[in-house]
């Protein structure tokens, strides 16, 4: 794949998985959805806390509400997409109430699981800083409690051809640093 | 697998991978070691940051200094394990030197991806909270730049009757919520 050759023999869904921007507007199915959570739901936690947690936007209202909270550039492709996850961690345990140092983290570990399960189902991620957490706080009437992490769309390959010229040039696997670069010694 | 059965037919590594504590001390390959790396830096990140970094601590002294920074009941298991590998992550983005707000939970990707092809390598893995990241930040003389998330142990596995009666018990993968409850409405 142009940009990212890996050096060992990885798995397929790691190897083969980016972040395109040309969705199809296609549907993707409730099992589909499901098995995405599913998948998140088995990562490893500090304590075994699960403090990750979902918002699965599709109906036409919540979408359109959610695609709002979006940078101006990020909805240039992303509004195509036929549904957006927000990915939430709460921030206390709940066994002692203390904080989780580790709620992002892990569910970082998650969103990992589910964009490997996307891509073992043929469908594409591709998850987004660029949103406005506060407006997507209010629109949800979220706690305190929780971090607001990403917003992912999820879906199918579309027409790399519906993308505007500054985006077609873009829509390539990223490269990576060199793992020696990754090692402190 | 005990307590933890999918719904859904999600990917084998996903399904199968838990984190025992009956590590064998046999060693494993650098192979492996490298292709764990990989398979971690190919996961997403915001700005394509890639801010995970890696300390592979295999060397018998290294390794018993950082076994000293774990807690006793950690001790109790970890010990055996030939390898750990401490994650960490940059708090600065590099282009404009501002806060990551997104360094935890890129790095929890990260992991994720590492962890599961630990998986489809036959390896087994068991990231642990519980040490002192102080003194594993003396240790490795760390700077203020990283926020030190987890150290993981990395290994085959071996046999069960050499833990504990109290951890044989407990030698088993942890249960997991219902999807239901980790979805906001």
């Amino acid at each position: 794949m142009k940009n990212r050759q890996s050096q060992y023999d990885i798995m397929d869904e790691i190897q083969e998985r980016w972040s395109p921007r040309a969705f199809s507007s296609e549907s993707i199915s409730d099992e589909d959805v499901f098995a995405l959570i599913e998948a998140a739901s088995f990562a490893p936690s500090c304590f075994n806390e699960q403090p990750w947690k979902f918002i699965i936007i599709k109906e036409p209202l919540e979408l359109q509400q959610m695609q709002s909270t979006l940078t101006e550039s990020n909805q240039q492709w992303a509004n195509k997409a036929p549904i957006l996850i927000l990915i939430l961690a709460n921030k206390i345990f709940r066994e002692n109430g203390k904080d989780n140092y580790w709620h992002m983290f892990d569910a970082g570990t998650a969103w990992g699981y589910l964009s490997l399960e996307a891509q073992n189902r043929g469908l594409i991620t591709h998850a987004m800083g660029g949103f406005s957490r506060d407006e997507a706080s209010k629109l949800f009437a979220l706690s305190d409690d929780y971090s607001i992490l990403t917003v992912v769309a999820v879906g199918k390959y579309g027409n790399i051809n519906d993308l505007t010229n500054d985006l077609k040039l873009r829509e390539e696997p990223q490269s990576r640093k060199n793992i020696e670069q990754l090692i402190i010694k």
